[in-house]
C-alpha cells in the first residue's frame, strides 16, 4: 500500500486505522448484510451509530448538560447564515471578530438578517495577530459574539477565549479536537468535518439549550436548529455514511489518549516546523506573530521569490503534498491536523533544513 | 462475505461492485497515495472525478446543453425552501401538484416564501393516483409548476409527465435514473441521492441556464443556486466522497446499458411483485390504482390484519429487509431501486405466493 505525507488544508489527511476498518467493513457492516450506506436512517442499527458518535464526542470534549449535538450537512458556509438567521433579529446587533477571510465571510452573511459590529483589529494588521482584548463598546448589546478558532488561511489560533458577557458562537472548523476546550464557555460551536473530524459533507454544531430557546420563529425548516434538536439530527436523512466514519475517527482519537495527549501531540509536530523557521530567520518568514501561531496551519514564505518556488516544486517532488499556500494568500502553508503523523512533519521539517542550508 | 436482500426506501441498496470498488481504493486512490476522502477539493484529481461524474449523469439522462449541474447538501428537504427563495417572488404564486407527503412538505416551505395554489385530486383519494389531468387555473400566472416524480411512501409515479406552460420543476429524489426522462420539459430537476444514485448527504440539481437568470437577488449566498452554478459546485468543500461513489454508481448504470436498460429490469421487478398481488385480490390488496403503480417503491396491505403481521415477522425472519410500510401509513412496502438484483425480488415474489398459498 502506498500512502503519502498529506499536509492537506481540508479534506485532510484521516487515520489509515480507520480507512483500514471501512474497508473491512464496506460490504457488511457488523454482521448486517449490508455497507453502512444501505441501511435506513430509520434502523437501530444506524441509529446505535449515531448515538455511539455523540457519546464519543460528548466524552471528549466534555460536554455539560444542557447541550445538545447536532449532525447537519452544508459546512461552515451554511451555518455563516443560519446562526444570524435563528439568532439575530432585525432590530439587533451581532458582533464578530475578524480574525480572517472565513470570518469575513460569517460577517457577509449575518448583515443580510441584522446588524453587526466588527473588531477589526487583527484584519489592521494582515491577519498576523488574534486580538489581545477585544474592541471596547463591541459587546455592547449584541445578541451574541462570533469567533473563528483557527484560521486555516492566516495561520493564526486562539490560545485562549475571551470571556464575554453575551452568547459566544465560535467556528471550530479547523481546530475541534486539537485540544481541550471550555465548552460551557460558549453557546454555540460548529464545524464542518473535512479537518479533525471527517469526510466533507458533514458538519457538527454543539449548541447550549438555553440559546436554542431564543431561536427566531418562522426559519424555513431545514435551516431552524430547533427542528433538528427535535428531531435528534433526523429530521431527514442525514449524511449517514459520514456519521459513521467520523465514529470511527472519535475511536481513534480516544485510542491515542483523548484531546489532552493529541494536544501535546499537535504542539510537538508544529513545534518541529516553526522551530526550523525561527532558526533561519534570514531564509523563512513566518506570517503570524508568534504568540497567535496556529498548530493546525503553518503559514511562511521564503524571503527569496524565486528560492519559494523552487521549494514548492522541491517539496512537491519530493511527495509532500498540499503544502502551496491558499491560492488567495500565496506562499507555503503545511497543515498538521490531528491524523497527520509526527513522522511526516519531522521528514517535512528535514527538508525544510535541508533547502536552507543548501540555498544559504 | 454475507449480503442481504435489502428492500429499504432510502438510504437503500447499492450495487455490490460499487462497494468492491471502494474497497480496492480506499487507502490509495489511482496511486495518489491517498483516499478520496483525503483529497483536496481543490485538486487536480478531485476536479476530474466531480467533471467525470457530472459527464456520465449528462450522458446517461441525454441532459441537453442550457443545463447546470449542481452538487449540493442538504437534502430535498433544503431543495423545498431553496426552490421558493430562489424562483418565488412574494407578490408572486407557484403551483404544487399533491401527490404524497413530500409535496406536502415542499408546499409548506413555499408558503413562507410566497402564495401556493395546489392541486389536490390525488390527495382527495388517499394518495392512490396521479392526476390525468391538472386542476384547470393551476398553473395561471404561476412563477413555476412543482411536482413530486415518484411518492415513495405511497408507491405512486408519475408515468408521464404534464406538459406546461410555466417552468416545471421536479423532485426526482425517488426514481432519478430508473428510467429516461425528457430533461428538456422541466426547468429544474432535483434529487437526493440516497435511493438510485449513491450516498445520503449529496443532493443532485438539474437546472435550465434561463430559469437560473431568473433568480432572485439577496439569497443567502449558499442558498443561492447562482452562487453554485458559477462556482462550479466549488463555492465551499463539496461531500467529495459521496461524489465519487455516486460516480461509481453511474459508471455501474453504464454497464447496465443505461436507464433504458435499467427501466426494463425495474418493470420486470416491479412486474413479479405486482403480479403476487394481483392474481391474489382477495388476500393482497395495493394501495395505488393499476395506473398509477410506482416501479420503485410497491405498496400493499394484506386484507387480513393479523395475517399481515405474521407476514411482516416472516419477512424479517427471512431476512428481507425494509418490508415495513412507512410509519406514517404502515401496512408493507418493498422498494426496488436500481440496485436491488432481480433475484432479490423474485425471491421475495415467491415469499408471498406461498405465504398467500398457505393461508388462504
Amino acid at each position: 500500500m502506498h500512502r503519502i505525507d498529506n499536509f492537506n488544508a481540508g479534506p485532510a489527511a484521516l487515520p489509515l486505522p480507520v480507512l483500514e476498518q471501512i474497508q473491512r467493513e464496506i460490504t457488511d457492516y457488523n454482521y448486517t448484510g449490508m455497507s453502512v450506506f444501505e441501511l435506513s436512517h430509520r434502523s437501530d442499527t444506524y441509529e446505535s451509530i449515531q448515538a455511539k458518535t455523540e457519546a464519543r464526542l460528548r466524552e471528549l470534549l466534555s460536554i455539560p448538560d444542557g447541550y445538545r449535538v447536532l449532525f447537519l450537512q452544508g459546512g461552515a458556509s451554511l451555518q455563516f447564515a443560519m446562526i444570524p438567521m435563528n439568532f439575530l433579529g432585525r432590530d439587533q446587533t451581532a458582533a464578530y471578530v475578524l480574525t480572517g477571510v472565513w470570518s469575513e465571510k460569517a460577517v457577509k452573511e449575518a448583515q443580510q438578517f441584522g446588524a453587526v459590529r466588527c473588531d477589526e483589529q487583527a484584519k489592521a494588521g494582515g491577519y498576523r495577530t488574534i486580538p489581545a482584548h477585544l474592541d471596547v463598546g463591541l459587546l455592547e448589546g449584541a445578541a451574541y459574539a462570533h469567533i473563528t478558532s483557527n484560521n486555516t488561511i492566516y495561520g493564526t489560533q486562539w490560545s485562549s477565549f475571551p470571556k464575554v458577557n453575551v452568547p459566544l458562537i465560535a467556528d471550530m472548523s479547523s481546530d475541534i479536537l486539537s485540544r481541550p476546550i471550555p465548552v460551557q464557555d460558549f453557546s454555540l460551536i460548529y464545524a464542518g468535518a473535512q479537518k479533525n473530524l471527517g469526510p466533507a459533507g458533514l458538519t457538527v454544531v454543539i449548541v447550549r439549550e438555553e440559546l436554542l430557546a431564543k431561536a427566531n420563529q418562522h426559519v424555513p425548516t431545514m435551516l431552524d436548529y430547533n427542528v433538528h434538536a427535535k428531531n435528534n439530527s433526523m429530521y431527514n436523512t442525514p449524511p449517514t455514511f459520514s456519521v459513521y466514519v467520523m465514529g470511527l475517527v472519535l475511536e481513534w482519537i480516544a485510542e491515542q489518549g483523548g484531546v489532552t495527549a493529541i494536544e501535546r501531540q499537535n504542539a510537538a509536530k508544529a513545534a518541529s516546523i516553526y522551530s526550523v523557521i525561527d532558526e533561519h530567520p534570514e531564509f523563512y518568514v513566518g506570517h503570524a506573530e508568534v504568540a497567535a501561531r496556529s498548530a493546525m496551519n503553518l503559514t511562511f514564505r521564503l524571503r527569496d521569490e524565486a528560492l519559494e518556488k523552487k521549494f514548492l516544486a522541491e517539496a512537491k517532488a519530493k511527495v509532500f503534498v498540499g503544502v502551496k499556500g491558499h491560492r488567495s494568500v500565496g506562499g507555503c502553508r503545511v497543515s498538521l491536523y490531528n491524523a497527520v503523523p509526527a513522522a511526516a512533519a519531522h521528514r517535512f521539517a528535514e527538508f525544510m533544513q535541508a533547502f536552507a542550508r543548501q540555498h544559504q
